[in-house]
């Protein structure tokens, strides 16, 4: 019965254009594939089966088109996206590719590179509005650092905060109700890139202007990258309300930005992940961010991202399943101690500081915990 | 003229009793050295040179201790403290060593667990506030996973939050005056810990209830094990004005726990700390967090110790000539545009989408940063 | 039809004694688990369906136990063995718990400790022989250092040397039979280990006097440890025909010894290395040096155990069913170009010097790794 | 007195085309310098001070060249050597670049690109040789997988083995008279790539038909990549008689390629190297295979490769004072038992067997590696 793995509409499944265009060039090696244009990218999402489309700015529109030339590829992009009926949920820019970013775009020394950035974004979020996106996503992948000798990390925060709030108001002023969610990452390109983490996001949030228009856009390879559990950024990030966008792809620990294929390098981390956004109700995109192998053409870029969807759906599945096991339930219940206690521990001060614990008893009690994950791999494996 | 590093009352190097007195016990190996007293460790403390000592609840009082002993040894400890011109800046929890923590103390499963460590570190702060401390350490070494089975996250982060309202409550009940510095861990001795970086501190803290009472202690090696800058960790926190203390070790990344002495693995991004420290006019304690080789005997812990503070005032000094160096400032002030700019960048934006840049100029600037960062690396070296 | 996972004797399952023994201490918390004796040890072994048990000298014989204790101790081991029907394929020497190892034991400065490790290890070996094992392994989990201040590494690899060829004369002078499989890691308990990687042994391992006698003991977790691709050591060590032995538990990269159950961690790893050792025809034992979680009493000790078998016999399966796989074989025919070529490519130097090859037509060619792995995915997950 | 840290000829620094060439092109932006045409880069060779330069074929001659446009290419760069006096130690093949060798040059599954990677190496001797060069690097950057479905990796090692013994035979046959230097890394640009490390490469130059024309060229950052130890690694190397070349430059652990300027990053594990190098009589070319920061024009590509080699000098500078620290001397005088034993252990078995150790007493007596690390920091940090 493989009909139960085919993505549908309302699994909100979206690429950028960047993924299933990306042309295969590496830092050792040139493009492989030839470049796919956004139209056909489009018509391409939409065989496969997605729902959404993504872009920075300069997916769609070269950075030295003129106003007539933009207008014109934004038209037919439009008209592209109706008759294929894939909707774009997420715009962003483009601050990373142009020399002029090498050092940064809002957190760039020279005042002027600062300036040109915020107008280069101001113009996406026009662009962005236009193509009827909610969510803006910022990616700082030059704001950072190979020599700290170069700025005052505290000053770089400090400019980062101000394009922030322009930004904000920005969308306030032109009405365009976007969510900004800010996405992490802890190196490369630069050799250290400031905000490195979901978590250092959702601390910074909290200092802008306005901070209800501001959330978060965790990615799972940018997590790993750092050997960190994206679940638990995850969740920090859905229980401060502030999970805005996330993106689903795959990588292993301490390498290079690896952006596989979701779930295809540690599917135990992509179980968890999607069976805590199908359990939490999170309603927004599932973006895949990730690209094909250099080794494909375009039929494996197809390859590419009907897996990513694929994999989640069979993922779902599997979560689905392990919330009906009644062996896992029943270990799960016995942990959490259900109709265990007769009275609640105290909790006043003086009533906690007067109580009395079994510290010896309670440290005997084996948790279940080698038998909990057994059933949880047996589950994933599809032996139970 | 060495004298120049010999440490002093106000440079406020502290240590913790588990430093000094670490056993060298490791996964693979029993001890090595005989226990320290505490009191011999202050007088230990007191002969490197050193200014404060900070201590766990159970490094001075053992877990089982009367009320009787508890008082006999605190009172024995400020003695010996005061014989020795030895302050306590500082006071922590162990919610760590005892099995009954062995699945998390604040956001363990069981409720009679959570309760036992809120009463712990009550009493904890109990200890601290009688020894002086103004500072107290939360580090949720045991909040953590090997499965993801065990509990969904986000209820570990309400638990600790929950923990952190009840702590908060208790100092301002008692009048402690506590300021709690959250310490954040990737891993280790958990496969994952809650909170795992510094940034996961700084987005938490804006969801307690008195979020004015709550800062974060970040530790160069829980950075660094991760891969991170812990520079950029460290001046984000002071930017929010939340670093409340630091815990200074060194760290290769990618490993377990090293916590090697001050400035011993990579004395660059010591040297970066230092300076950021020093020229932000951080006034609090400088905490060692480190422990000698298992190599050491006693007078190895010595010169481990005062290895850590010397490092620290040769970093310092070069910081203060890293300043003064003309070749650099100038490159700097270059770099910032001093006096270059007739005009400033419009900020409104209207005038901002108005405005014309000449991108590809503004890229073509080279920036100078391997002639700042081997200047910087001369003056490290000592050969500027 | 859960039968099929049940363990056999001719699946050749072993456990360390130190494995299901584990009592759970790590760097920040005490046991937390009895001691299980080692005759208990080959019962629960027994229980759960292992066929082996492997020893360091240690887990069996106390330090200082005299030689009448040594020998009631021993008789009292091999008759559980034989009663529970257990077998000792391989035994090995704990050069690392005792501090008199604390800087090495084949490579430390003082040739007394050397020649003391030396001593330590021939007993083990006649230890060895005595309870029938032909495998020895050697982890030099203290040959290391935290500075390499103390010795010159060339130094170190010539002490260790030295000890191999002692060793190996002193097997073949007892008749002992040995293979000596040797056993890398990269770091922990030192700061960093000699011989690093599996590799390094292999390039060793030609320069000792008797190479026939030496192989190598890979393990997941440590070539893991260091993020390497632990399916390409082992293939190395088997095209060398020097797979002695082979350690199985699982780890994420870039973090301490996690010794996690086998396939728990990063299974698609543990799926490629269970395919390897089945189609090459390995017929060592498997063996799982890892341990339960430390939230387990001895019931989860025993799920750990079973686990680690269920999931080998699961990814055999699996292996099984990759290899029978229609799709996955034809994609794999149609990469070897079967039947492709009408000639085959010249191989003399001047044939080769002539030849001209069609690069922009060979670089356009799809090669369908997407479609390859995503259907590895599925046969892994259950779903084809 | 600076100028003993101005490079000389017999210092025997390199540098690779492709490093002062090094155009700032990453996997997120565009290339931000302008081409420098190889005979330019000699010239910068010359000015900042180098001995030699190498070469990857394609960095001299387009891959689609014809013979008599390489011929007039050749020619004009030996006399640009000649000019500035700069040699060509090293010459190397591309086998990474262009999409032919996306998944493989001598492991490719293809058995025609197999022999174009051949050839083309053939080709690429034949220029080294022209150039006068006597070592030949080959780093199978392509050589790996990004999943394992794609062959058995034992099947990619005889791949890899029949084209060393291949271009063995070839260099024999021409009398060229090559060193082979193999050159490992761990990851990037394939997801693994083969022979990950030295050690691996040590491990297989044993099995070829000719290992003596066999050695490693072992990179500082391929290694540290790993999070590996660059020193044990190079001393592994040295002591099997097989560095043949090394490539210094500098990289944090757990991260992609970096190529930092040599010393930048790790400069205490630099210290150990250059120390190394030089306390063995390694005679060699000292080859920096780094680039400069994308921040930097023409100037920045000046002072980075300045500063490598200045580094470097600074470094042999410290190595010199540690061999001449008198306190540094006593400690190892006294750790390596000068002086200390009357009788040295026994070295028969039946002796090592009846000998008496006091296992007690030798685990007590401290090593004062803490005291010696500090004095090793303290002479990098010029404060001794």
């Amino acid at each position: 019965m493989p009909d139960q793995y085919i993505p549908r509409r309302e699994d909100k499944f979206s690429f950028g254009l960047w993924t299933v265009g990306n042309r295969g060039r590496d830092p050792f090696g040139d493009a492989v594939r030839d470049p796919l244009p956004p139209n056909d990218a489009v018509a391409l999402l939409a065989e496969v089966g997605a729902w959404g489309v993504n872009l920075h700015d300069n997916d769609l529109v070269p950075i030295d088109a003129t106003a007539s030339e933009r207008d014109a590829i934004v038209k037919g992009f439009i008209a592209a996206c109706r008759r294929h009926g894939i909707v774009v949920p997420m715009a962003t820019v483009n601050l990373f590719y142009d020399p002029v970013f090498r050092d940064g775009a809002f957190t760039a020394n020279d005042s002027r590179i600062r300036a040109y950035a915020l107008q280069k974004t101001m113009r996406a979020m026009d662009l962005g509005a236009e193509l009827g996106a909610k969510i803006f996503v910022l990616w700082g992948g030059r704001e950072g650092t190979e020599t700290d000798a170069c700025r005052r990390p505290d000053e770089a925060i400090k400019r980062l905060r101000d394009a922030v709030n322009q930004l904000c108001e920005y969308s306030i002023d032109r009405r365009y109700g976007f969510k900004f969610a800010l996405e992490a990452k802890p190196n490369e390109p630069r050799g250290d890139i400031y905000m490195a983490t979901t978590g250092a996001y959702l601390g910074f949030i909290q200092t802008v202007d306005h901070p209800e228009l501001v959330g978060v856009n965790p990615e799972v390879a940018h997590e790993q990258m750092a050997g960190l559990n994206v679940l638990h950024a995850v969740a920090q990030a859905w229980e401060a309300g502030k999970l805005f966008h996330i993106d689903l792809n795959d990588q292993l620990p301490g390498r290079y930005d690896q952006d596989y294929r979701f779930g295809s390098a540690n599917v135990k981390a992509a179980f968890w992940l999607v069976k805590f956004l199908e359990d939490v109700g999170y309603d927004g995109p599932r973006h895949f961010d990730a690209h094909a192998y250099r080794t494909e053409d375009v039929e494996g870029v197809k390859d590419f991202a009907r897996g990513c969807m694929r994999t989640y759906l069979i993922l779902r599945d599997r979560a689905t399943q392990w919330n009906a096991d009644r062996e896992i339930q029943a270990l799960l219940a016995e942990l959490n101690g259900d109709g265990r206690e007769g009275a609640r521990p105290p909790t006043s001060p003086d009533a906690l500081l007067a109580a009395t614990f079994d510290r010896v008893g309670l440290a005997k009690r084996g948790l279940a915990y080698e038998r909990l994950d057994q059933l949880t791999m047996e589950v994933l494996l599809g032996v139970r």
